[in-house]
């Protein structure tokens, strides 16, 4: 078989989700950096390999696979261990990223709509909203139960799978948006609470599994700044003076607030 | 294996991608008819089967799965047949099928909007631009190619599979409300063009499959006339009475233009 090329943004969630399946599922790939804050999916080098410009993209056996749900379900077909077995298991899988999509991710980024509208009251409905559903995601998939019974679990256990590698990127992403856009911590809006406490334990056990501090902290190699206009412009030029969350939040800053 | 229970509604497209793969894949089932029109979903004796009063749903060894493209691929992981057998075909099934929804399906209830508003040249700008997607997804998907190699062809051949059953009922949906919104059928916008030429049979080939028949025009019986009040408002009692065509024209003209 031919080597996985993996094409993705460093920071870019849709890109996090495959590579942090690739690091979990210990699938040798080559990472291809593609500077999205340039517009580097639009170039032509980028359209020869992918003629939709979409990114993040899989090449395998000369073919290209993208859109990150359909590339992990790819994986999944393709290499094996990124669902539960079984079938009902699977569907609440699929039932509970889409969900999480939905309702969750998606409604992170109108908050700095918001901001720019100076609108404090929008933001504050819009903060509360976002936290309901993450209770409701948290309870009513049965996270909860399972993190009360194995505070080490992630989604379906002792394995990083589907949900996990579906939620992982947001977790650092609204964190950074809130305390940007909304200026404050997403769990400080929280009464005490069970469901964004047992949220906020499973949210940590996935921030410090090793393939995905491999992908965000603890990087084996800096993309070549060529690559990466926006390491250029901070001045990272080593790996030394990387610093994830860092760069993570001077470019959120700067893209949305600048 | 105990019986599956399947819960839609008649003329829901979600509803009809399920039940037209149930037919395609001869699986047995039984169909509850759940009055959406009147509500139903969000009564008590279905939030029994379904908490989230989510429609359609499959119950199968007292287990629920919802949401139609997660019950699709339910199918397929429990029933087989769902898919091409090939990774990468199953990932373009599923990469052109949310092409489909995303700027196809979902641009079309926009019309209805539109027409409320009286504005006639947004009308006319959205049905452009669902015709022009269209035309990228039949080119672009290779259905082109197939349809020209063999003019019977579905989407991935001589069998139903995966995108058939997600873009079939949207087919005469986006017909009916062409001739109600638009005040034409979408066909007449075109400029005599191969692709468009080329969806117009693969849409026939569908249309009058059997599985596609069976859930439409060829209906084996009539869902109980208490658990449909636009049949009891339009006066269908019998099998012999019902219509699909007129039904679905009359029903979606009270639905949104009385």
């Amino acid at each position: 078989m031919s080597k996985l090329i993996f094409y993705g943004y460093l920071i870019c969630p849709f890109a996090q989700r495959v590579r942090f399946a690739l690091e979990a599922l210990k699938i040798d790939y080559e990472f291809v950096h593609i500077d999205l804050h340039a517009g580097a999916q639009k170039e032509e080098a980028y359209l020869k390999i992918n003629p939709f410009g979409k990114l993040p993209s899989i090449q395998i056996d000369g073919k290209v696979v993208y859109e990150s749900l359909i590339l992990l379900e790819f994986l999944g077909d393709h290499f094996g261990g990124v669902f539960p077995k079984d079938d009902f298991a699977k569907a609440e899988s699929r039932i509970w990223a889409n969900y999480f999509d939905q309702n969750v991710a998606s409604k992170v980024f109108p908050l700095f709509g918001l901001k720019k509208a100076n609108n404090q009251e929008g933001i504050e409905k819009q903060a509360q909203e976002i936290l309901n559903n993450i209770k409701f995601f948290t309870q009513k998939s049965g996270l909860e139960d399972r993190i009360k019974n194995n505070p080490q679990s992630y989604f379906n256990g002792n394995q990083l799978s589907f949900v996990d590698f579906v939620v992982a990127p947001h977790i650092r992403n609204i964190e950074t948006f809130f305390k940007l856009f909304v200026g404050r911590s997403i769990y400080s809006f929280a009464e005490p609470n069970e469901s964004i406490q047992n949220f906020e334990k499973y949210s940590k056990n996935i921030l410090q599994s090793q393939p995905y501090l491999s992908i965000t902290d603890k990087l084996k190699q800096l993309p070549p700044i060529e690559t990466n206009s926006f390491l250029k412009e901070i001045g990272v030029d080593s790996i030394e003076k990387f610093n994830y969350e860092h760069f993570f939040k001077e470019f959120h800053q700067k893209k949305f607030l600048s």
